[in-house]
């Protein structure tokens, strides 16, 4: 069956154009490891993954290109910083948007923490931060965008709290990225995770995070093993990147991720525009089908391609039948946020979610739009 | 330049035949997120992975498949291990060929060890290990066959022991697998980490554990985020695999691992001994140059396709002429195993490593050979 694929915020499909012949002709010819066999490939494989950090740290404006430290899921990435940085009995403020990959992060190490109100519209009160602030507060760690409605959070305001209290910022930007500008320097952020495989359109098994000069001195490690580097060191290496990097890198993900990005970044402008088209035609024709209620993001333009949508109906047997009908692929449920659920009223339910990309036609948005008011009406 | 690739223990090159191809076409056509979108693709995908964890558990002789977990590394599957069983002041019976993966993360717990001694040949003198147990001894931590000269270890004994003083026994089969059979209940193996871009043949980025059934309840989470699965829990849910698995899995490194596992297991006679042939053949000849010295194993057959040399030349000159005499990629130093080195006298100049695979052929062994002869002579 056709796939109308719709769940690009759990993970991006189609990839990027040419990706998976390029994916093909790398595996073929030039994969290897590095820091590791004593080769021209490895070498070169050693410069490709260099390179990317020099483009990330550009993208997010991250003080420096050996600051980007890759991992192999955001997840990881968020673990590292939060098991890094923090103890059991300090206390955190967060956005009530926050994904598990945070939540449950902080449960398992003991971390207090406090979730920011919603206010009009559904956007994060960030004014409200200072207010959460007590004497054993260490951070605010805050998604850039809901997975769960696309609410984009206003981080300068919330950078801007972090910094004036002596607080690390901690962002995620696995909803946010490519589709809003982002800026280490210019919202005080201390650390960013980032994620390939959503809106960088690579292949799932690559991200990572960025830090400030200085920071690993702070951040424990949480993975030791083979840096291919100071191998007679009991410890991982202090200096960066290796510090955070053990073991062998997915050289087909970190390739597919280098070729993504610069597909991405050199098409960025296009991007946005057709992912914001597209979430205004979908959103537009959502709100006119009966039965079917489109959770706000407060975003003042729809230029994060996420949609949200409730129901009367049951949301999995929707799902079921948009799947049958046209061959739908869209994801029901907590979307693994239950706070921002709990925020939003569609706890325990949760919603259905719609995430198109720039590559979904506006034909194939018809077919899943013309199905629902049949299924949901 | 052509590539005469040696470094099979890093990581493995070529990889499975067509593998390139298939990983084109699932990348095209079918990669989606697993217990995320609401699809065919998505539950396909999910079937891919269950049927991977069953072909895993059978070659390895494991409890039920549901207890096979994957990791991204296998250097992730040990530091979970590591990080899950033991604390601070515990301490471990490891064998002196243990990698960075196993060293570095008991030292960053602050767990302390006890290697094994050599014995005769470089084997492992397992007989030692009841010698070493102490009160507060927990576990025997111990690689199937070392990274640095190949030498098979006793896991029979080892496993005899710790059944019979209660430890728990953790294997790493990096560099086993699939040369020898290990079978966690004949072994009395508790745990035991895998991966696939070595020996299997696959793109790097999967790896994982498996466990005794049960045994998930004495392992702490390392890493905690989205299992797409009981997402109000603040905790990772207790099941397995569930537990031990969040963020969003590598589909294309796990349908990768799953499609060379296939390919392994249906040649594996073949793949064994082509393996055999080969380091049969080179250990012969290396053994013949003037100025090469091989690192003994004490294996009783030389079916581990690994062999690592010294010279009283500078080890990385010889690497480097290798490389651009013939294009020979090799790997020089002490491999991520300073404790091995240490045991074999090798420390900290560390050694010449060659590891072929079954697709090598004789003709660039003959190449490698010659040109060796030509620079250590």
């Amino acid at each position: 069956m056709k796939r109308i694929y719709l769940d690009n915020s759990a993970t991006s499909f189609p990839k990027a154009p040419h990706l998976a012949e390029k994916l093909r002709d790398y595996v073929l010819n030039d994969d290897g490891a590095v820091n590791r066999t004593y080769s021209e490939a490895s070498i070169k494989n050693l410069e490709m993954i260099a390179e990317l950090r020099v483009k990330l740290c550009r993208f997010y404006n991250g003080p420096s290109d050996e600051c980007v430290i890759f991992t192999h899921t955001i997840t990881e990435a968020l673990n590292t910083l939060i098991n890094g940085y923090f103890s059991k009995g300090d206390h955190i403020i967060i956005s009530p948007y926050e994904h598990n990959a945070v939540l449950r992060a902080l449960t398992l190490h003991e971390i207090e923490y406090s979730p920011l109100p919603l206010c009009e519209n559904n956007r994060v009160d960030t004014a409200s931060a200072e207010s959460l602030i007590r004497k054993n507060t260490k951070a605010i760690i805050c998604t850039a965008v809901s997975n769960v409605n696309g609410s984009i959070v206003d981080l300068k305001a919330l950078g801007e709290t972090a910094s004036k209290h002596s607080l690390k910022f901690i962002v995620d930007t696995a909803q946010a990225s490519p589709y809003i500008d982002i800026d280490m320097k210019r919202d005080n952020i201390t650390a960013l995770a980032f994620t390939a495989h959503k809106g960088f359109m690579s292949i799932e098994g690559s991200g990572g995070f960025i830090i400030q000069k200085g920071e690993e001195k702070n951040i424990r490690v949480l993975i030791a093993g083979g840096s291919g580097s100071d191998s007679g060191n009991p410890y991982m290496p202090e200096m960066l990147p290796d510090k955070f990097e053990a073991g062998t890198f997915s050289t087909p993900s970190l390739f597919s991720f280098s070729y993504s990005l610069d597909y991405v970044l050199s098409h960025l402008d296009e991007i946005r525009k057709k992912s914001k088209e597209n979430t205004e035609y979908l959103k537009q024709a959502l709100m006119r089908i009966k039965g079917i209620k489109v959770v706000e993001s407060g975003n003042e333009e729809d230029i994060i391609p996420l949609i949200s949508v409730t129901s009367e109906k049951d949301l999995s047997l929707i799902a079921l039948s948009l799947s049958e009908k046209c061959g739908a692929e869209v994801r029901v449920g907590i979307h693994c946020s239950p706070l921002a659920h709990k925020a939003l009223g569609t706890y325990p339910e949760g919603t259905l979610r719609f995430s198109p990309s720039c590559f979904t036609a506006k034909e194939e948005l018809d077919e899943v739009i013309n199905a629902l008011k049949e299924i949901a009406g």
